[in-house]
C-alpha cells in the first residue's frame, strides 16, 4: 500500500534538515514542502547539530560540497544517528572526482543510513569503494534496462544487503531493495532528465516519507520513488505548446503537491522481486 | 497612502544589497526586479563593504549563515550604518539553533536596524535574547490570531519601542509597529506557507520600500506587507487546476510585477491600532 | 550559418564546468540543459581539477565570489586551459568592488580565455584594468546605442585583439567581436533586464555552443547571444495575462528547449560589421 506512505508524511509533517547543494536546493525546499514535509537548511558546522536536533531526518547531498559542509555532513551525521533520525545519502557525482569519491565512502564507513539514493553509477563508485561489491559486481552496466534487469537487480540487492541499508538506484528503471526484495519501478518520463535536481528532489522527498513510515521504510522509498515518477507522468500531461523545462520543473512540483494516497496508490508501476 | 510606496520604488529603482541564504536568494532577486528594485547579492567579507556602500539599503538574512557570512553581516552592516542606508533583519531560524540566535541577538546590540521582519517565534527570541522583553511578554503565543490580538499588538509595540526599529512580524494576521502604532494587516493566504521564502521575498522587497521611503518608513514597511500579502491573493486567482506551490510562487513574484500605487491602495487591508 | 552552432550543441551534449554565483546557478543549469549542453556545479578547490578534467569548457562567473570560490577559479582555469578546454569569462560586478575588479582582471592575466561576456560597464573595467585599452576606449559610453555604435563597435573590437579572446559585450544592442570583424545582434526584449540571472545563463549557454563549435568560435558566440536574444523574444509571445518577470525567467528557459537550428536561423537578427 505504497499511496499510504504520502498520506502519512501530510498528517505527521516530518521537518527534514538538508546539507544539500546550492544548485538544485530551492526545489529541494518545494518538493519538500509539496509533499507535506517541511524542509530546514543548514550547512555551517557550528550551526547543524542544534539544527538537525529538532529534526526527524538528515539528507545529505554532496553536489557541491566544500570543506566546511564536509565537516557539517560528519557532524551532522553523528548527531543525527545518536538521536535515532533517519538518514539519507545522495552521493551526487562520487566518481567523478576524488574528492566526492572520498566523501561518499567514508560518509557510509562512519554513518548508518537507512538509504542511499543515486544513479547506477554513483552507487556502483560507492560500491566498489567501500568494499560492498564482489567481483562480479562491478560488470554491472552502465544503465539499467530491461535486458540487464536480472544482473541489476542482484547488483541493488548485494549492495544493499552489504552496506545495511535500502539502496535506491533511480533512472529509466529505478530499483529499491533492502537486500532482500526489490522493488522495480517504471514510473517516470524522459525528459526528467532534462530538468536540473530530479534526482536531489527525490532523495529529499524520500527522507521525509522514510521519517514519516518508521515501520516499512522499504515501503516508503519505493513510494517516494514512485511519486517522484508518476509526478513527471502527470506534469507532461499538464504540458502545454511552448513550454519546456523550466516550465516541467514546476509542474512536476505541482503534481506532487496535488498528489494523494489515492492517486499515489492508482499510478504507481511497479513489481516486486 | 501606502500606494505610493510601492510607486516611489518603481520611480527610485533602490538597489538593495542582500546577504541572504542560498534557498531562496533567487527569488528574492526576482521579487525585489518585480517591485521596481535593483538586488546585488554578494556575502565575502572582503567584497561587501565596497558593494554595501553603492546601495542605498542592506537585507542581512540569517537563513544558511555560515562563519564568513557572518563575518560579512558585521562588516556590510557597520559599512551601511556609517553611511545612513537602510537595515533590515531577517532573523530565520533564531530560537533554532544557539548560533542562529546568538547571530541575531549580537547583530541587534551591534547595529541599528530600521527593521526587523519574523515570525513570532523569531521575534520573541529576539526579545527575550537581547533584553528587550519584559516579563510578560515572553508568554506572547505562538501564532497571532484574532483571540489574542490585543496581546501580540502589545508585545509587538514593546519590541519595536526597546528595539528602536520598526517590527514587523508575519503571520496569518501581519503586524507592523514602530512602537507607537501598530499596523494589522489582513492580507494573504494560508496557501503561501507552502511556498519556500515567501518571508525571505517579503525582507528583500521591503528593505526596498524602506529604501524609496525614507520620510515615511512606517508606511513603507506595511505597505510592503500588504504588498506581498496581496499578490498572495491575486496570484491565488490566476492558479489553474494541476497546478501547485511551485507554480503559484511564480504567480506571486508575477503579481508584484504587475502591481501598481493603486492595485496597492485598493487591496490592502489593514486597521492601525 | 548561426543555426548550425545550436544544432551541433544537441549532437555533441557538451558538459559544462560552472565555478558561478548561488543566486542564478539553478537557471543556468536548466538552461545548460534546455540548449542540449550537460552542467556540472563544483567550487570547491580540491575539487575542481578533477571535475574539471571529464568537462569540455569552464563556465567562470564571479557573480557571488568568496576566497575559496576564488581559489578554486583559478584552480580550475589552469586545468582546463593545459587540457585545453574553452574557457569563459562572465566578470559580474568587475567595477562594483575592488575584489571583482581585482580577481577579474587576474583571471584575464593567468588564464588565456577563448571569450568575454559582460556588460559594457564590466567590459569596460576590465579593458581599464588590464591595459587591454587605449586612452579615448575608456570613453565609450554606459550603453550601447545606434548613436553610439560606430566607436563602441571599434572599443569591443580593440579589447577583443588585445586581450586575445572574444568579447562578447550584451546590452540592447549586442556586440560579439574577435578583433577583426564584429557581429551587431539585435534579438531580445527590455524586459529581459527585469529578470535576474540572464547574462549569468548566456554565459553559460556560451560555452556550451564554444565547446561544441571549437572550429567556428566566433560565429558560436554571436549564436549564443542570439538564441539568447530570440527565446526572450518567443517567451514574449506566449506571456498570458498577469505573468511577470518569474514565470518570465522560465518561459525563456523554455524557449531555448524548443529551439532548433532552424528556428535560430530565422530568428537571428544581426549584421557583421
Amino acid at each position: 500500500m505504497l499511496g499510504n506512505c504520502i498520506d502519512k508524511v501530510r498528517s505527521t509533517v516530518p521537518l527534514v534538515h538538508n546539507i544539500t547543494n546550492y544548485v538544485t536546493v530551492n526545489d529541494v525546499a518545494n518538493i519538500l514542502l509539496a509533499c507535506g514535509g517541511s524542509p530546514i537548511m543548514s550547512d555551517e558546522p557550528e550551526d547543524v547539530e542544534d539544527i538537525t536536533a529538532i529534526c526527524g531526518g538528515l539528507n545529505i547531498n554532496i553536489g557541491t560540497l566544500n570543506q566546511r559542509s564536509i565537516e557539517a555532513m560528519f557532524r551532522a551525521g553523528k548527531k543525527a544517528s545518536g538521536l535515532g533520525h533517519v538518514l539519507l545519502l545522495d552521493p551526487v557525482g562520487a566518481g567523478a572526482s576524488a574528492l566526492r569519491t572520498d566523501t561518499a565512502v567514508k560518509l557510509m564507513q562512519e554513518l548508518s543510513f537507512d538509504a542511499v539514493r543515486g544513479n547506477i553509477s554513483e552507487i556502483r563508485t560507492l560500491a566498489v569503494g567501500s568494499g560492498t561489491t564482489r567481483g562480479v559486481d562491478a560488470d554491472v552496466a552502465d544503465a539499467v534496462t530491461e535486458e540487464n534487469l536480472d544482473g541489476s537487480i542482484r547488483f541493488v540487492k548485494n549492495f544493499a544487503k552489504r552496506a545495511g541499508c535500502i539502496a535506491a538506484v533511480t533512472g529509466a528503471i529505478d530499483l529499491v531493495s533492502d537486500g532482500n526484495i526489490c522493488y522495480v519501478i517504471r514510473n517516470g518520463r524522459p525528459e526528467m532528465g532534462k530538468i536540473t535536481g530530479t534526482g536531489c528532489q527525490l532523495s529529499g522527498m524520500m527522507a521525509a516519507f522514510l521519517v514519516a513510515n518508521p515501520e516499512e521504510k522499504l515501503e516508503a522509498a519505493a513510494a517516494a520513488v514512485c511519486a517522484m515518477g508518476l509526478a513527471g507522468e502527470i506534469a507532461w500531461e499538464h504540458m502545454q505548446e511552448g513550454e519546456g523545462n523550466a516550465t516541467y520543473r514546476n509542474r512536476i512540483i505541482d503534481a506532487v503537491y496535488n498528489m494523494d494516497g489515492g492517486i499515489l496508490e492508482k499510478g504507481a508501476r511497479y513489481e516486486v522481486r
